[in-house]
Order: structure tokens, then C-alpha cells, then sequence
């Protein structure tokens, strides 16, 4: 999308992606990564604060940057992330949502020699229009 | 660790967790969630700000989190977390680091009835002292 620091224009906004959280992947996502019962057990999930499976708010992060590489970074002068800011997960997704993201360029700022960094807010939504997740992410652009 | 909110102690430190980051897990990894050069291109990444391959920092999330899981929250009465304040990724993860973990009770709080939000900072270091991943966790406890 923006190939340097000073192609990034504040206020920019974009919507895209699809992806479908399928009981599967978030059971082996959760087996592997984030073990706790309420992301692997499907009874144990009922008894919880849930009501039910709901897959771990790290695999909602990595499906959301799957959808971000392919949406907004593919292509782009983007060196990766410094860090992400104010990371929340509202509602709680569970099998079968599918998920899709609005993010908005946010500020931009220098951050090291020829390097800027660009906060990126990114919203991860059900199809139902629950809000999944939010977070700022600082994203890192080469200045020319 | 802790069952309850009332069983929190502010403060209380611990260390724990033993994980290495294979070169093959880290591009199953990125393959699947964050397809950045960096992290799936060997060649690429050489070019990168990197100079060789490194991880996704989802990805040493979510290996913090299977280490936090064992080490913190399993056995507890942790009903999950609302998010995660001030993530940063340091120092680059590349293929044979391992990690391990440092948590640190930072505070305590009512959050809504019943339920008390335990802000708990996560540490993940490298084998050679390096710091990869630092943030502060929301974790919810039940109250008595």
C-alpha cells in the first residue's frame, strides 16, 4: 500500500479480508499455543464464563495479521512492527464467525535515522458486527 | 497459582518456561499468519533491516502464552484476559532461541461483579539474556 514513511497519509482508512474461525483451527491453534480449558475443551467451555468454545484472543491476533499482510502490508515498504498498543478482545469468537478488518492510519512520527513509525488501528469484526479485537499497531516505514 | 482475586498478591514474581524456536516452527508459523519476507523467505530476510530470519512477533506471543498457561494460569482460577497493554518486540527471535518467562504482579482492581482484573507484566528472554517480548496482561480472577 505505502511504499515509504512519506507516502502514509494520516486519517487513511481501508476495510478488507475474510476468514472463517473454523472449530478445528481453533482447537488446534489452541492445543498447541493457549491450552486453557475454555479454548480446548468443549464441555469444560460450556461451565465458563463463555457459555461455550471460543477461540484464544492469540489466534484472533494471528488470523487478524494474515489479514493485514495480505489487505494493507503485501506489497508495501512496511519493516515489521515495533510493538502493538491497547490490544483488546471485547467479544468473544467462536466457531464459525468470520472475521474481516477496518484499519485506519492513525499519526506518523519519526522514529529512528531514515525509519518512521506509522500507529495503525486495527479492528477485527464478526460478520454478525461484533467487534472481535482492536489494537494500534506501530508500524515501522523506510523514509526516502 | 492464584484461585481467587483475594489470593492475588501484588508484587509476587515468578520464573519459568523452556521453549525453542525451531527454524521450522517459525516458518509453519508465518506461513500460515504472517507471510512477511522476513519471516518466511530466507533470502529475503537476509536483505531485511533483520540481516537473516526471525520470527513473527505473533508468534513468540503465543509461544509466551502456552508458556504462561503452564507456568501461571493452569490449575488457577484465571477466567481469561479483557487484553494486553504495551506489546513490544525488542530484540528479533531467530531459529534455535529459547525462551523462558519472567511475570510480575503489577496491581489489582475490581472490574466488574464478581470478577477482578490482575494487570501481570510478561518478560520473555532469549537464552543469551536478550529481552524478545515485554507486555502487561489483563487477567480476570474471580472475587470470593
Amino acid at each position: 500500500m505505502f511504499a515509504t514513511y512519506e507516502d502514509v497519509t494520516v486519517g487513511a482508512t481501508a476495510s478488507f479480508g475474510e476468514y472463517e474461525m473454523t472449530r478445528e483451527e481453533i482447537l488446534t491453534f489452541a492445543q498447541q499455543y493457549d491450552p486453557q480449558p475454555f479454548h480446548t475443551d468443549e464441555a469444560a467451555a460450556e461451565q465458563s464464563m463463555f457459555g461455550g468454545l471460543v477461540a484464544s484472543g492469540w489466534h484472533t491476533a494471528a488470523v487478524t495479521m494474515r489479514l493485514v499482510v495480505a489487505g494493507l502490508l503485501e506489497d508495501s515498504g512496511s519493516m515489521g512492527a515495533v510493538g502493538v498498543d491497547e490490544l483488546r478482545w471485547p467479544n468473544p469468537v467462536r466457531p464459525g464467525d468470520v472475521l474481516s478488518i477496518e484499519a485506519e492510519i492513525v499519526d506518523k512520527e519519526p522514529w529512528r535515522e531514515g525509519v518512521g513509525v506509522v500507529p495503525t488501528r486495527i479492528v477485527t469484526t464478526k460478520a454478525d458486527g461484533e467487534v472481535a479485537q482492536t489494537y494500534v499497531g506501530r508500524v515501522l516505514y523506510p523514509m526516502e
